[in-house]
């Protein structure tokens, strides 16, 4: 595992870490409040409901999980949004060339 | 406590409690639906969306814990379902004078 515990952050780095983390989260629960509303829109059955439950109770797992603000975790969350396609390798821009390298690689893997 | 665990229930008894229970719960999770339609429809901010996912818990909970079909139960949740107004005392019509008097009391308590 890659040493992302003693990386130092800068304040301009925070700042960008910052925007970068806020956007991918906004982009990804407007993303589940539109499915939230398009599944809603198709209720037919007390089953569709608990299923909706149930999808819910995943989802907000996932991303109390996911959305580690921790330092020790940041490059490897940044790595997963990126993978799945709520954030941009270009939004990182302005962190330091090797935490930029990093994220590129993990997303790799 | 009354003795609800000893009475005995006729097959013309089941069929209209059976029915009664049914359509309760029908009208119970429309209600519902609707509900959670109405509140999709109007999802601005994550928080609403977890606001829905508590609500969907609780009333998963509650009707899971109230549509209880042991005989032992029965006339309780007749009775509750009159008070909430998702059952109407004549739909019971046809169960003995004895069971309905003890769930017309219990509706009181």
């Amino acid at each position: 595992m890659m040493q992302t515990s003693e990386i130092q952050w800068s304040s301009t780095e925070r700042t960008i870490a910052r925007s970068a983390f806020e956007k991918a989260y906004s982009r990804e629960v407007g993303a589940l409040m539109s499915e939230v509303r398009n599944r809603s829109g198709q209720l037919a059955e007390i089953e569709d409901l608990w299923q909706l439950h149930d999808f819910l109770s995943a989802r907000r797992h996932d991303l109390d999980g996911k959305y580690d603000e921790r330092d020790s975790a940041l490059l490897f969350v940044f790595a997963q949004l990126v993978k799945e396609g709520w954030l941009s390798l270009n939004e990182l821009d302005g962190l330091d060339p090797q935490k930029l390298t990093k994220v590129a690689a993990l997303t790799r893997l």
